[in-house]
């Protein structure tokens, strides 16, 4: 038991295509406690559920409180969000997760504690707004390079979302007929640049022939997929399938950015996600040198810069938007309190 | 003479890069008058200026004033535009224009009436949502398909500027490496789509030996470049080289916007522009299609309609943005009244 009674508690959930991350945080968005653990590769929505209570619960044990001491818990997801329905559609890096799950309701049943549901990159755009690489700016595009990519747009400090999914900069078209996108589309950014079709084509040119260490250091590490420190470990031993393919993801996401500014013309761009927290600065500046060519107004390009939050964002981000204390459950959703 | 007094007239010059329309429009934008001449192709800004003073001229003789009896004149420029300091910079589709022109003031000593300069695709956008196809939406995406592929942003109902130049969805990469753009950059919409580009693709092919009744039809109506009613009759008449580039054309515009989509999820796209508005709706829906195989949401694309202001949305829009009645001279762009 903590020693004194806790108050102002949220908890937020970072849902990621490899991770699962909680926190508990306290009213100045202090970290009071952490959990991760891989996302379930096989199974359904309702396995992830689980798996999220149960992060949640050793995230609320590292900060010495009980989960229902938790005034409210926001989560950012993958996949088409329905903020006030608490579903979650389509989510393509989840296992078996096609349909539309009621996310949100599942989890206030496992953790009886007042449930919000957000996109996940949309929660972690507005994190580097207001916590952390973004603050200095009035408009934004957040990047978040991982499994997929994904994007958040900030106009006038304040997140857009369009129809609902807006800041889909992954799946802006860089190659018209190119490379097939785990999203079922050609030419996407993310076709080229997100981890998970990265891993799709260094398996096809590894099985067609072509030399790479990629997949022994996933064995040596005891993976079943390349995460984002199996990349720079390949990288770093100098593997030329896996700088060719980095190499490649960089200027496709150049491209795209690039894209993205030319259209919106922001002040900033903040490079986040699990590869791009991973490579950290290096590749941001690599990534802004490949915008360069296809910038309209090249003579001031926008900042580019790491995000400031690094791999925290997202679960900070959905902490942020955690319902208030005294949240009845369901409320949220628009179900019964 | 006019029978009375007029009152509240104010004027508006689109700057095109075929041509040159200017207008008098009353205080509920009904238009009074109007002129239009082809654009200079040769000589420099100074040139251009005196023929856009001249078109604004015969536009106040064509609603039976003189134009100091307008109150103010608003321009919708194409290159760079400096609202406050009313200059154009690096105008490309117009001769010799590849530095910065003091427009706004040149106008003013050439007609004595205060002149607010804007971009043109920002005016002809905002005439969209104020006066035409755009009312119904909140949040909207113009493209102007004619010698570049101009685009405006509309977000709440408010034009979206960025940092001065937000809407180039011309310059937005469809093909990375692909062809060479008239903007120096590589594989933007506006290299397979814009009329310049196409006209530049077309001689080229043709000087290779490709037939093409494109230079013969431009010729028979004593034109010295392929403007909208040329490539319209060339299509008409079944040329294969015509059909070709256009089919290219909308293909492009269509895997562009798709992901201006994709990025902002806007609920309504506008197409305007000479060739747009030429071509009519038969090529908006033929562009809406072009875009599905692209949109992430495709479940609910946004609507796609036909520019409802047609060619004189330019004109309009710059009219809505003119000084308002009693401006001093000088006074909007800062300079001594």
């Amino acid at each position: 038991m903590a020693p004194t009674a806790p108050r102002d508690l949220r908890g937020g959930i970072d849902l990621g295509g490899t991770k699962i991350e909680a926190i508990v945080v306290d009213a100045t968005n202090t970290v009071l406690g952490s959990a991760r653990m891989p996302t379930p590769t096989t199974g359904g929505p309702g396995d992830v559920a689980t798996a999220m209570a149960g992060v949640m619960q050793k995230a609320a044990h590292a900060a010495s409180v009980e989960v229902t001491q938790v005034g409210g818990i926001g989560v950012g997801s993958p996949g088409q969000v329905d903020q006030r329905a608490g579903t979650v559609t389509a989510a393509r890096n989840l296992p078996g997760w096609t349909g539309s799950f009621p996310l949100a309701a599942k989890l206030e049943a496992l953790l009886a504690v007042p449930v919000a549901l957000n996109g996940d990159v949309d929660v972690a755009t507005n994190a580097e707004l207001t916590l952390g690489a973004g603050q200095p700016f009035d408009s934004l595009l957040g990047v978040f390079w991982g499994t997929g990519i994904g994007g958040g747009v900030i106009i006038d400090r304040k997140l857009w979302l369009g129809r609902g999914v807006a800041g889909e900069v992954g799946h802006m078209v860089i190659r018209q007929d190119g490379r097939l996108c785990t999203c079922g589309r050609r030419g996407c950014v993310e076709a080229y640049a997100g981890r998970g079709a990265m891993e799709i084509r260094a398996r096809k040119l590894h099985e067609s022939g072509k030399s790479t260490v990629l997949f022994d250091i996933m064995r040596e590490h005891g993976h079943d997929r390349l995460t984002s420190g199996i990349w720079e470990r390949a990288l770093e031993a100098g593997d030329k399938l896996a700088h060719r393919l980095i190499d490649r993801a960089v200027r496709a996401l150049g491209a795209g950015i690039a894209s993205a500014v030319n259209l919106l013309d922001v002040e900033a761009v903040i490079i986040g996600g699990g590869l791009g927290v991973r490579f950290g600065q290096p590749y941001v500046e690599r990534i802004a040198h490949e915008m360069n060519p296809h910038l309209f107004a090249d003579d001031r390009p926008p900042r580019v810069l790491l995000a400031g939050l690094g791999d925290l964002g997202g679960a900070l981000g959905a902490a942020l938007n955690a319902p208030p204390e005294g949240t009845a459950l369901g409320v949220v959703t628009g179900r019964d309190g």
